[in-house]
């Protein structure tokens, strides 16, 4: 069997992989890249970016268009794989070597495909989760599915019952009720989106509502059971809903590289340990993305393949700051932001203060007629600010590099000292400041 | 004849004044604010702000739909009027006595409205500046016109000469194109947007010349004379042009507060002469805005006037960093950045590196379909980030509070090691910046 040589072999091609891949070949290694399926990961293909695709496709037109939503549906699968397309051509363009197929680690410099062995210096593991389930709700991609499953809207249901109101099962009910499916959506807290101030999460439930989407609080699915053509899900306070169809977005399980064992590499059933600079026990074979279980959000995994590259080519350190994430939630609004919330800062006694102001009192938001949206920024006793947090449509975009802002221990003064163009929504983010300027701390 | 006293009294309702009163009135301070038209000055009423207005309607829309320009025509003294209305509202949302008339100085202290003497323990002026002409054009208002004029868009032309391709010009060039109007602009200088790099104004110009603008450069307009119902404009090269209008973004004239000789306040032709903290030969009259002659734009004027303020309650020093101004051309595409350009770079001998990536390369970009638009960092030796440049739908709202990040040095190392939202646009400035890094610098 033939044997090729690599600098680094990377093994998935979702987000993790592509941007290490990518970064590694920059620097003049030789990569390979190994996938077992299509590329583009969850990110891509099952998560994210489809939900913002077709979400994105209602925004800014007539929101009700037949033919948008016909076009739309009929054009998916093209769309999608003209999507995976780009990865490929991407890699290609910086000469990585691509191969498909589901092999294994014969040792630790060794991974075997059907029919090459692929020889590396350095081995990337960037193979990501699947959805999994929990006991008593089995998941049969029919009537019982996940968002794998979700995302084939070429066969919508009439109505669908989505497990969990987190991010992943708001996006899914904002893109259901977009298409015109009656939506049930079941989250045990007392909540939607549990760990965010409910002044950023009411806009959006406020949205779901107002689609028509059911939402059930505070109690938890038991378990879900195939009835005829549709779904039976039974609740933990002994009611019981149907449906025709029932996502599940609750837990998901480790994708290890078969032959794992033929290595040092230590597992447990979450997750590929990791120790400093994201090495696994094998000083050579890293882990990066959903499979170190770290945080499983594609903005990490593109950090951390970002950074082993850079560890690999010129040994720069692998330093992530998790504690201040940017996070945003792909509804219409949007909720996006960075650094903390008021629930954080109450619950570790810190003392702090609130400054809120709309977009529609901006001068652009005037003139473009935004109805909806604000910023929230939140300080510490000195004005030093502690998270900035936006509602409205596309505000995702709008917090771009914040993060290193709220790094650097930015004052309040520094940013009310600083230009924002004019006139732009930003500008709400002035206005949240000078608002907050004269009232009193929190606590 | 009546005298009411103020903390501070603010003369003129344009961006400046506006930001000034309020923050002034959010500390406490008892403020009058004195308009002689109506609110909102050039930003708001003849410059930026409703070019933006008829441009923002045309995007991500039908452009050729003649409903949506014949509603935006038909309401157009509606819609301004309710900007002008919203300015009022928020001004009095914060108790802010609003005066109308034009009043005079009688001293340091006291401002005489037609009926009314307002005395202040301090004035800041902010009464902006007007457009003004060269020597051998008239502006008569009808055929040959300024920026004012030129915003009566229920009265368009069949074709327009635009005099100057800075971004007055520019601007106006793109609105009246997309409103079906045949322009033909003139530009001393060798390019249009002069002081700009060539990559980033090059897709601007691309636009104009599709949308059938006429660009003409290097040869600048001697005179402008009304000849039967046109004009006729003769160039510097003895060629002559003939328009049915001709637009003149040339040049600005201050309008300096009658009375203003009954104070010590020192003015030459152009400005109020102004000294540390804004303020004028008078120790309590500031002048903020286009009024002081520093830089004639609408972010300037909102921090010159949210600075003073904090100087009136805190006694917190006016510092404005001048050098590294964020800046926005509202066309379609956009142009926005902040920081240094490679042409300044070149001047003062400085070694740098580039780094560029489209926003079509970005999952997200792919995911909308974005054709245009790419991200354009600037990088010295060290890999301090001196410059972020885009050009792009929306980009003015995506440069954000970039400038704090230049203020701070911030290194590649710093913001690739940061985490921005996947996905989004704002990844196109992660890829430039990693593009960038295995490039030679220039010079």
């Amino acid at each position: 069997m033939k044997t090729n040589r690599y600098d680094v072999v990377v093994l998935g091609g979702g987000i993790g992989g592509y941007y290490c891949a990518r970064s590694l070949a920059k620097g003049n290694k030789s990569v390979a890249i190994v996938e077992n399926d299509l590329f583009g990961g969850t990110a891509l293909r099952w998560g994210a970016l489809p939900v913002k695709k077709v979400l994105d496709s209602f925004k800014g037109i007539n929101k009700e268009s037949k033919m948008v939503k016909e076009t739309l549906i009929n054009n998916w699968e093209d769309e999608l794989n003209g999507l995976v397309k780009n990865i490929e051509n991407s890699l290609l363009k910086d000469n990585i070597d691509i191969y498909y197929g589901n092999g294994e680690f014969l040792d630790s410099n060794r991974f075997r495909l059907d029919e090459v062995i692929l020889e590396g210096d350095y081995f990337v593991i960037a193979t990501g989760t699947e959805p999994s389930s929990i006991d008593g709700i089995h998941i049969d991609g029919k009537n019982i599915i996940t968002h794998k499953e979700a995302l084939n809207i070429k066969d919508l249901p009439d109505n669908i019952v989505i497990l969990g109101g987190n991010v992943e099962g708001i996006e899914f009910a904002a893109l259901y009720a977009e298409l015109g499916v009656k939506v049930t959506l079941i989250e045990k807290e007392d909540c939607i989106l549990p760990g965010n101030d409910y002044d950023l999460v009411e806009p959006i439930e406020k949205y779901l509502v107002e689609k028509g989407v059911k939402i059930i609080k505070g109690v938890g699915a038991k378990s879900a059971e195939v009835e005829g053509k549709g779904v039976n899900v039974l609740l933990d306070n002994g009611a019981s809903i149907k449906g025709e169809r029932c996502l599940v977005t609750l837990l998901r399980k480790p994708n290890f590289p078969r032959g794992i064992e033929n290595t040092r590499i230590k597992t447990n059933k979450d997750k590929i340990i990791t120790y400093e600079n994201l090495l696994t026990d094998e000083k050579r074979i890293f882990a990066i993305g959903d499979i170190n279980g770290i945080l499983g959000m594609g903005h990490v995994a593109i950090q951390q393949g970002i950074q082993v590259a850079n560890y690999i080519l010129n040994n720069g350190p692998v330093k992530i700051f998790y504690d201040i994430l940017p996070r945003a939630v792909f509804t219409l609004p949007e909720m996006a932001g960075v650094g903390k919330q008021e629930w954080e800062l109450k619950r570790d006694n810190i003392s702090y203060n609130v400054g809120i102001s709309s977009f529609k009192d901006t001068w652009r938001g005037w003139a473009k007629g935004i109805q909806e949206g604000f910023v929230k920024v939140i300080l510490n006793k000195d004005e030093v600010v502690l998270g900035v947090w936006m509602v409205g449509e596309n505000v995702s975009e709008y917090v771009g590099l914040l993060k290193i802002l709220i790094e650097n221990k930015c004052t309040l003064g520094q940013i009310l000292s600083s230009l924002v163009i004019h006139p732009s929504l930003n500008e709400a983010i002035v206005e949240a400041l000078l608002q907050s300027r004269n009232k009193k701390v929190i606590k």
